[in-house]
């Protein structure tokens, strides 16, 4: 009947507008249940059981067997790590991909079966999901102890998949790929002939002290290709030329020139390259964001036009505010905005909107909030209010700052002179008193400042709550280490007692104080500059550091896979089985002597966790481990240190000019926004999606069919 | 009288368009005897004596007394270095200096008196010169004992003060200085509240199993100071942690937090700053040159406007073609240039030039030669023709790169294959017949290339010119090879012989086989690409080379007078003076402990020659020294590596970025061109100076008068 239409009509109205908020694809099923289905699938509570299924699974890792979760890292030294019994680690996984199963057959219902065959990422999910179930009951069935867990690897894929930022940011890695290939390729080649130039120049000679070069790093072609390699990571730079420079300084010619080709040239290069890809990188996928907003928006507008309630008036469609009203009252949306848009509804008082005032209605969701500060109290005695203005003067902060600085000085100096001293011989009486002094006057002025300012102003601004919180801790320290070990008086060196010694808290203390210091970055405008950037960088990068993590974990499982049983504790006597210990001493000197030449120990572990480093000294068997190794090490380095770093000097740089450009237009910096968002930071250069554009995209729906 | 004024019209008019030809300015002297001055001081002679004579007195560094120019740089090996008699170098000097004197004069008398006093740079010359000299005399009165020099940490001045390029580079370096030190401060602040949080963190425990990390890094403030620096350069990466990480995992947290903010952040921020100052630094540049060029053309149109014989016609001020004839048979310039010019002005056909016709003229000196290649030779007979269509034929060149590609490839496994053979085992035998072949083929092609081409077109392709050379050389060292040890045949294993040994013959073969692949580059697009964006690199970084020069070569005179005597030749006898050798020999271990430790070693040599360890491990006054190589290495470390890497990153990135964009402009890359200049990339973007721009700085001019 009408009645269930327009029902349905207010529904799809509502879930448009939501997926507007939330930037979604607007491309899914639109009957009743369907919507019923997505708005519950979408929900918080179903989006968080997500999340956290897929943070139990990646979590699994840190406790399953192989993994050296202990809290020193020393081989020699650890405790082994608690080995959970067979079967508990693999039942949390099966519930995990029993979510995911639900998760990936509603996401597919909801966009609809054609779509789904257009959809790569879902079969790749489905095909993840097989696999890993496949290697599951592979693995029960063999109780554990099978050797390799492909599922493992395959895991980082759930963390992937669900998030459309990573998705996104993967397809541009993937367009800057060809480019990057041609250097990476250049730099082979690069390689490649400075090294046949190399083999060449330091030949073995048959005099054996001319010779050192050859011995140490251009014995063969492995191994000079290696060196030039690390030569490449500036990890061996001085040493692999020393032999040679020694004979004679010409030929630190090959190794210079080498360098400055491989180095600076071809590596910054990459830079060049990535950064040039990515200046328009952050401009399109916001631009694209704006896009879809506008679209669920408008087709919001489209559904609710073609209700029946509406008079069937001139060619012109338009929605009746009664509707919109409706609808607004059940959709999820931030209640500031809501508020925003239903006043200006109601200013508006007119009955129908057109499309074009629909869309400027929303406009309002584009807008960041303005921050109001709550007023400070108004105070009716004369005193009072010469009070107020002293203490709600910067130069109180400014004060703040400088008796901070002053706190800081004193516990340099007494870090210096104590610096040699024995602890016994330490005398805690001197920091004890400066610092209760300086803590009673931060919370002098932490009272004062609520005085001043109320205490909602007063906690309204980020950099008083930073302070406050961190006053508040060092009371409540200070006054626990009075409660402990009485008030200092010189030759104040009491015993251990409680949980924590008096230098402990005293070097907590310090700590916090030294953290403190960390409120004067508002007050430096280069500095605020600089913060603020970061902090954008940070929101910007939240796509790229997913992605960084699921590459980390794949790396970190092969590398467990790969080196698992590599680590021999050595210095004490667990050797493992059948080798007489001293063959595996001389093995052990050779692995050490070979990566200590290489440099490839400082090098990979460099780019990796410390723990590689006593899988690679203390491997059994050296040659294959260390080719394996190699080319883990060169692949890791690759990805890691070239590739991602290259990325994030590209985002920043475009952060950075973009900052720094509207700083020079707008030259006040005194109030900061923290809340500046991507979109917002480029809302000048932003264009509209034009009428035609949406009307098109609102026609290719696939389970939309609009009236006209 | 009026033949004599128009004369000096006429020089007047010579010498502005030759400075505008060279891109100088015009604010010199003009009359007669200054006029043939200036041009005397700007002949190509006067200015390569003054270019031999900086070139002469900064190469004095390398044979005065505490230089260290021997082949070995091992001092334990080397020789004493050639020490010059007293008076020879100075002499030298003194002739430099005279030729100095002579160019400040001349320098200061042309552009007058009153300029004179505006100039610092001529100021900051006469100053130098006078210290100097004074120092010189100091020097000649000791005899040449005394030990310091600061005439000698002056003289990249001279060189510096001889380009404008390089003034105008450093002039925008120190505009970008302000915020570059906001940056430095900012590490500052980062690296002092790390360090306190350090000493705080790894303190001295009761317990010395405890605390390796406080022993070797964290001692007391230098120390900590100093792994921290250390750590922001990457060179003491893992190490440093290593100790802390080994009792608890968590303290990595702490050193990743470093490293995040201090290299990834902080250290690209630099980047991100000096590549946002440098932004528009090549444009403006090539901008100023561009007004200089019209400003010099435009002075010579109104010194030629004045003549008497013009007739005084109507308000518009012209020149006669007779008169720009005249200046342009005197003037020195391309004759390229000349020609084209006198071309446009015979067809122009009009008696009388306005200022707009007179610039347009002009405009031939923006454009670059447009290199055309001769024509291939027409032969007669069928046969020839189609021998020429084949050799002629893009693929012949690729089939010449496929047999190089093969030479290279049976050049790489004869390596791999002798790799650890004795010298004495070798058989030169197969790579002596298989390179006597691949080289007789390289014959073929280019005696087969000049064919179908024509000596004089195969000529002007640089890539054939390399290959045509390099294909010589083989051919000579080939010859010789046989004439000396004979044909090649199995077991060819003859004595030495001659200047070389066939080992060496045959390796200098491979080596230039090695570099004649090269050739490849112009066949692959994205090579060609980036090899072309090197050379316009190249020639733009000309100034900051020079730069470099400049402040190399000031730290290496300054490291020299600091660490001069502290190289100790260790392992044979020869120890300095009154010290017990063993005492020398614990000092040598104490330091050699202490900069392992803090890896100073590969950090500071990796950025200085490496005749520096050897001044770092040979010490005698360990603490002076020390702190001292401290000051100059950190010093070093941030001219060098962050500032001078960090402007090298932004103009690559400036002109790849251009390039690239012009790339996808004209998608054909196929005729590269080796002649653009900088002013050429840009000249699409430049802005002509106008009309009341060029009248007003005429009217400024400190020694010209205009009529009106």
């Amino acid at each position: 009947g009408a009645g269930a239409d327009n029902d349905l009509y207010i529904n799809q109205a509502i879930v448009f507008i939501e997926d507007a908020i939330q930037y979604r694809s607007i491309n899914h099923r639109v009957d009743s249940k369907s919507l019923w289905l997505y708005r519950w699938y979408y929900s918080r509570t179903c989006q968080w059981i997500l999340s956290l299924t897929i943070t139990v699974i990646l979590a699994l890792a840190f406790i399953e067997e192989p993994s050296s979760l202990t809290v020193t890292s020393d081989v020699r030294y650890r405790l082994p790590a608690w080995n959970p019994p067979c079967g508990l680690t693999e039942s949390i996984e099966l519930l995990c991909f029993l979510v995911f199963v639900v998760d990936v057959s509603v996401k597919s219902y909801l966009i609809g079966w054609k779509e789904f065959w257009k959809n790569k990422w879902l079969m790749a999910y489905i095909l993840t999901l097989i696999v890993s179930l496949t290697d599951w009951i592979v693995s029960l069935s063999f109780f554990c102890k099978e050797s390799v867990r492909i599922r493992r690897i395959l895991r980082p894929f759930f963390l992937l998949q669900n998030s459309s930022m990573m998705k996104k940011t993967l397809k541009s890695i993937n367009s800057t790929l060809p480019e990057m290939a041609s250097v990476v390729l250049l730099l082979a080649v690069h390689l490649s002939l400075f090294t046949m130039f190399a083999m060449l120049l330091f030949a073995r000679t048959k005099d054996n002290q001319q010779d050192k070069e050859w011995v140490v790093y251009f014995r063969n072609l492995p191994d000079s290709l290696t060196s030039l390699l690390v030569l490449l990571t500036t990890a061996n730079n001085p040493d692999v030329m020393i032999p040679a420079y020694s004979k004679n300084r010409a030929y630190s010619i090959f190794f210079i020139l080498f360098t400055v080709l491989g180095n600076l040239f071809l590596m910054n290069l990459l830079t060049a390259i990535i950064y040039n890809q990515f200046r328009g990188y952050l401009l399109k996928s916001v631009q694209s964001s704006l896009f879809r907003r506008r679209l669920g928006i408008r087709a919001a507008f489209e559904v609710l036009s073609s209700l029946k309630e509406t008079p069937a008036s001139a060619q012109q469609s338009c929605v009746s505010v009664g509707a919109l009203l409706q609808v607004l009252q059940k959709a999820e949306m931030d209640s500031r905005c809501k508020q925003a848009i239903m006043r200006s509804l109601k200013m508006c008082s007119c009955d129908q909107l057109s499309a074009a005032q629909f869309q400027k209605l929303f406009e309002e969701l584009d807008k960041d909030a303005i921050k109001q500060h709550p007023p400070s109290p108004e105070y009716q005695s004369h005193f009072m209010q010469k009070m107020q203005f002293a203490f709600g003067h910067p130069y109180f902060g400014y004060l703040g700052n400088v008796v901070a600085l002053a706190n800081i000085i004193s516990i340099c100096v007494v870090l210096v002179m104590d610096a040699d001293k024995q602890p016994s011989e330490r005398d805690d009486f001197f920091l004890g008193a400066i610092n209760c002094f300086f803590i009673l006057y931060y919370l002098l002025e932490m009272l004062l400042k609520i005085l001043a300012m109320g205490l909602k102003r007063y906690l309204s601004y980020p950099s008083n709550r930073f302070d406050g919180l961190l006053t508040v801790i060092l009371l409540i320290l200070e006054i626990a280490t009075f409660a402990v070990y009485g008030f200092p008086h010189p030759g104040w060196r009491p015993e251990f007692m409680g949980l924590l010694s008096l230098w402990d808290m005293v070097r907590l203390v310090n700590m916090l104080i030294v953290f403190r210091f960390l409120r004067i970055i508002p007050n430096m405008k280069f500095m605020a500059l600089v913060v603020t950037t970061l902090l954008d960088l940070v929101k910007n990068l939240r796509a790229f550091a997913g992605i960084l993590v699921v590459v980390f974990y794949a790396f970190a499982i092969t590398g467990i896979m790969l080196f698992k049983g590599a680590v021999v504790p050595l210095g004490n006597t667990r050797y493992i089985g059948n080798k007489p210990s001293a063959s595996v001493f001389s093995l052990w000197v050779n692995i050490v002597l070979y990566f200590k030449e290489k440099n490839v120990i400082s090098w990979c572990s460099a780019h990796f966790q410390a723990e590689v480093i006593y899988c690679l000294l203390y491997v059994l068997s050296v040659h294959l481990i260390c080719r394996w190794a190699k080319i883990y090490f060169v692949a890791w380095w690759l990805i890691s240190s070239v590739i991602w770093v290259n990325l994030f000097v590209a985002l920043l740089l475009e952060n950075f000019i973009h900052k720094w450009d509207r700083r020079c237009q707008r030259e006040s910096l005194s109030d900061i926004e923290y809340q500046r968002t991507v979109e917002l930071m480029f809302r000048d250069v932003l264009e509209e999606p034009t009428e035609e554009e949406l009307m098109e995209k609102l026609h290719q729906h696939p389970h939309l069919q609009l009236c006209r």
